[in-house]
């Protein structure tokens, strides 16, 4: 296979804890990468760099690695323009909320939706996101939620069933019902196509019992578990999913002491997703409370048409940064390693030998400009698996 | 001259309230624009578009007029990268603040200078922006000031002389000597160059007296003044700049209700910079009151390597929609024909035969989106003076 060198980086975030007493980042300055084939073979400062087939100047920008988003709802079809547009005018609306979504959904032809799934899926890649996570949840029937993790399942390895993402519709007056369905028809149906179950564990969505009753039996199937937990208000998600060993609780908005311990003392990681505190104009998680409690976090844009229609990490590090009490070397790291984490990889969210050749080349000499500079694209390119995409 | 028909556009934005009682975005639906060199010549329907000799087809895109920045500062060198990752990390940092740039602007080239102006008024028009406005006001020495703004000229007819912006630190202990050389040797080497005199009128910098002596000074040489005015806290410098009928009183973070009438009396336009608000963790101008008492409002970058590094106007509508009560339309608005009306002009912000042909194609079915996708870049195609630049 043939190697190729990326040389003349300013700055690269490596997030190799090894090479640097001082920062999880790993940071290299002057710094220059091999590839060869999906892989980094070696990294290190430009001068020692050794003999490659190729070589590619990055001109003294800087480099980290791609972003891993742990955390989307891509596969819908429709949008809702008029009720953010109304929820931010203060004109009354009478949404239908997540089941506007799932009426569009179920409406549209499987092209559609692997259409929309293709074009989330490029527009984030161009703003640096190498690892998707993508969810079920606006199907809400066998055949939906199924097709919905077929159709997202050759997009990406990362799927996951969220059959319980609001009790259907169909199932008002009968929820009891619908988690029976959750936990027996369709989860046969879909596990084939997923890696993960998730739950709302919400109030007004799945409550404790009824969440452990739908992730035990998605584990019973070989699935592993993360928990849409604490966004809304205080509940029993993040203590269940830390009981649980779910990879991720997602959300951690409203949090107990008794939350954060669990998150410190377990290996779940929060994921926190500025973008839905943003859009619906709540308050804001405490990333600082959270880490400086020992907890790993993670950094996802919740991508959706409802509550975060942004794609945007960058965004999400600016806004943690803003607003989260994150320093901006710690909202890059959770947003790359981090991700990474709460997907349990160690293939990716790093640059490092043996690790995937995700890359992003910035328009800015650090890291440190997708904070500093808010809102602007500085994604100059990507490499995905070894292969510059961007 | 040749014609050129935009055609399928989902929906227009013209600003040209005759169209629609509703709304003052005089908005259509299933649009077509015609431009003949660097004009709109005809807007409308679709299906009653005129013959012409091309047509491109917009895809079911919005349009919106090309935003118009009219508050920057972009004639400068170096960057604050250390002292912003200081400020967001909670470090300590001895920052020289305004002087670290000073002091790297005039050790710049003249050729340095020009291709920093030049890249970032490119990352601009990349984002939407058709117009900006760029200040001087790092040089501080006769010939520091003149140079950037002779710098300017070449990339913008709205250069603003900002010799006002600091007292010099070679004045430290002689402010009005420094307030004598603004208003005299400076201000006869610069005027050539500018349309606009500018000061920062705020506590440290010129207080109420020195800044109506220095926009006295350069109106008397034929500029037309604008404000620095009530960023960090209350003072003068709004009711100052309605008093000399200057075209904005930009910040207006820390209004009084004196200050807000003589706003909604006088033709002051209320310039609102969200992104220095964003960058510096400062409390939110309040848009809604002063939007509610008739004052035009203006959105605008601030963009500058200290307190706002942003050059994304879609970036400053999410933020002017999320955090400052402005709904999505009138954000729209503020950041287009509102930035035209801080500069005293007709022939931009909006698209109407007779205006300027700058015009941008959303990859969204609405101009909602700028505040639904916040971060996401939905910038699909610019038309600058009629010719397609992105
Ligand atoms: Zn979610
Ligand atoms: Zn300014």
């Amino acid at each position: 296979m043939t190697t190729t060198a990326i040389t003349n980086i300013a700055s690269l975030v490596t997030n190799d804890p090894s090479l640097c007493a001082d920062s999880p980042l790993g940071p290299i300055q002057d710094a220059a990468v091999v590839i060869e084939g999906d892989r980094v073979v070696w990294t290190g400062e430009s001068s020692k760099a050794p003999a490659t087939d190729n070589a590619v100047d990055a001109g003294g920008r800087a480099m980290i690695p791609g972003f891993v988003d742990s955390h989307s709802h891509l596969v819908f079809a429709g949008d809702r323009t008029e009720e953010f547009n109304a929820r931010m005018s203060g004109r009354a609306y009478s949404a239908g909320g997540i089941r506007t979504t799932v009426a569009a959904t179920r409406a549209a032809t499987d092209e559609e939706l692997a259409a929309n799934v293709a074009r989330y899926l490029a527009e984030a890649l161009r703003q640096g996101t190498t690892t998707f996570e993508t969810k079920s949840g606006y199907g809400l029937t066998v055949e939906d939620e199924a097709r919905a993790l077929r159709i997202a399942a050759r997009h990406t390895e990362e799927v996951t069933y969220l059959g319980a993402h609001i009790v259907s519709p169909d199932y008002a007056d009968d929820p009891a019902g619908y988690v029976d369905l959750v936990t027996g028809a369709m989860l046969d149906a879909c596990a084939p196509y997923a890696r993960w179950i998730d739950v709302f564990c919400e109030k007004g969505a799945f409550d404790g019992d009824q969440a452990r009753a739908i992730l035990t039996a998605g584990i019973a199937k070989g699935l592993h578990p993360r928990v849409h937990a604490n966004q809304l208000g205080h509940g029993p998600g993040v203590q269940l999913a830390v009981e649980l060993d779910a990879a991720s609780a997602d959300h951690c908005t409203h949090l107990t002491d008794a939350d954060v311990d669990a998150l410190a003392q377990g290996s779940t990681v929060a994921t926190l997703l500025p973008g839905a505190e943003f859009s619906t104009r709540a308050t804001w998680p405490d990333a600082r409370r959270i880490l400086d409690a020992g907890v790993t976090v993670a950094l996802s844009t919740d991508c959706n048409p409802g509550s975060s229609f942004t794609s945007s990490m960058p965004f999400c590090i600016a806004l943690a940064v803003r607003d989260m009490g994150m320093t901006p070397d710690e909202a890059l790291w959770s947003a790359t390693a981090g991700g990474a984490a709460a997907l349990r990889r160690t293939d990716i969210g790093r640059i490092a030998p043996g690790a995937r050749a995700d890359l992003v080349l910035l328009d800015a000499p650090s890291h440190v400009h997708l904070a500093y500079r808010p809102g602007v694209p500085l994604v100059h390119a990507v490499w995905q698996r070894g292969e510059r995409v961007v």
